[in-house]
């Protein structure tokens, strides 16, 4: 398998990455629950990138990508495919530079995160909700504007980014014996692997994805990628398969996933807005959740959270309108 | 006026409540949100007392009062009255030193503060939403339990904890022009005035209050107390209305008094949802709506905003089901 593979970012392309992104990022606080220690007998700390720029960790990954770019590549702008907070993320990072970004964006995508693209300068190309569709459309787009191709989450340059935010963690908690991450593309997981197997090889990985969108699972059981198109999950963010490059940071690195239902996700997604009185995405729910449902995994350890975004629509919360 | 009072907190009680009650308290972080400052031309320093133990900044004066009592007055517990985050904070800290809090609370009270009373072990006596019925109420409660009566706000321990909080934001900034908070019975502004009017004595400090609870505004203007019974506004903790000991700091230290309509109230509090993703009550929102609707007082300052508390009954979203 790594034969294959030519374009893994390194340790040392994540240091980069961090000094050439700090200028457009948050370095994001890590908030921690007295109550939500008690009910897990875990030590929670959460890193909120639900505070990031552009309300997602993805801007991480988004800024290395666009500021990495020579001028003459800049020039053309950049385009993705994206579910949502890699589109907000890449727009902001490109509206940052001052060149265009052209998203190709499932029709079906939340109003209020196709808003917010919109807000940041991005330019939407609409497609089918299905893997299949969002990659025809998006050829298109490419062979029209000749953009750099930003993938949301294989590009080495967006693990290299998203793998600044464990960094960040460590250097913020006096040790850690855990780290879990929602995994949907495995873009987080991944720059999380790439960040801990160098810096603090001991801590162990999970990931959490729902039971209903659970590739990633059956990849990691099965021993090679597994992709879904078009699973059906509240957490819309974590829809997407993994990719070659993914693929060898959760098959080497990762110590188990852990899968929790729909109504667990909401669960857990609640709880946290009441308890911790922020505002997270169903997508990053699947950590507590995990954690709610697999106690015996994590008592007593100390483990780093991230909470991936906020970016929500208020007037469609899921225990208002269902899921 | 000033004749009549002989029960101020002094700025060294003030000192001496962050001592006493440091143990029992967060040090709540300043949230800052680029967004908000383009929007409003001023430079905003969010303190985020949602974050704080019980959801909300009354844990301070509440703390200040329940550990500053001799052993012989706590062994028969405290009591209070309140529309909810004092009871709260009272029953937390009562919880802490292991001594009973009896509460006086409206039968119309949000399930979802009952709910966090009990959970902190609070004994609930309901009266009726007026000013007249809880105080009837409360003289009951007290005579049988001898408890020691802490006042939601008008009592000099919890003005001097309150005043904690401004303490803190100008320890995490660096130097301010204005402050602003809402103001109902005035706890947090008098704290607030205590503390800056000896520490930065050239800050500035404004109240915001809903329309149709403006009984502070009105005293302000008039230059006596004014009471509402019962007022009518989403903005539930803003209700009641100023007492001696808060009018004195009211009525020499604000600058002015600011009011907000409901409608202002509900879109400050859904946009800062919707950009900061933290969770703040409808109480903690005049503030950010009385500086977007008066942007000529706070353009180009430094302004710190104190949001008071995050506990909302999320079943009950102002926005979904109407105010």
């Amino acid at each position: 398998m790594k034969d294959m593979i030519t374009n893994l970012p390194s340790y040392e392309d994540m240091l980069a990455a961090h000094e050439r992104i700090k200028p457009y990022i948050h370095r994001t606080p890590v908030l921690t629950s007295s109550y939500l220690n008690e009910l897990t007998g875990a030590e929670l700390f959460f890193k909120c990138e639900n505070f990031q720029k552009a309300g997602a960790f993805k801007v991480r990954g988004a800024s290395n990508a666009v500021f990495g770019l020579t001028d003459e590549m800049a020039e053309k702008g950049v385009a993705t495919h994206s579910s949502g907070n890699h589109a907000l993320s890449l727009s902001y990072a490109a509206g940052r530079r001052g060149i265009p970004c052209h998203v190709v964006m499932p029709r079906t995508a939340p109003q209020a995160k196709k808003d917010a693209v919109r807000g940041y300068g991005g330019i939407i190309t609409e497609c089918e909700p299905s893997t299949t569709s969002r990659e025809a459309v998006f050829a298109e787009v490419q062979a029209e504007t000749g953009a750099e191709f930003v993938h949301p989450y294989n590009d080495p340059r967006v693990i290299a980014g998203q793998g600044t935010c464990s960094k960040e963690l460590m250097e913020q908690t006096d040790g850690l014996d855990a780290v879990i991450a929602p995994i949907g593309g495995g873009g987080m997981v991944s720059g999380t692997c790439l960040t801990l197997s160098t810096l603090a090889p001991e801590v162990e990985i999970y990931a959490a994805e729902p039971e209903q969108a659970d590739d990633a699972y059956r990849s990691f059981k099965a021993g090679h990628i597994i992709a879904d198109d078009a699973p059906h999950t509240i957490a819309d963010g974590l829809k997407v398969p993994l990719k070659e490059n993914t693929w060898h940071f959760v098959s080497n690195h990762v110590t188990d996933i852990l899968t929790t239902s729909e109504d667990e996700i909401v669960a857990a997604m609640k709880l946290t807005w009441q308890r911790m009185k922020i505002i997270m995405e169903a997508s990053c729910a699947p950590p507590l959740a995990a954690i709610l449902k697999n106690p015996d995994v994590f008592r007593g350890k100390r483990v780093g959270v991230i909470i991936t975004g906020g970016n929500v629509d208020l007037d469609k919360l899921p225990w208002v309108v269902g899921y």
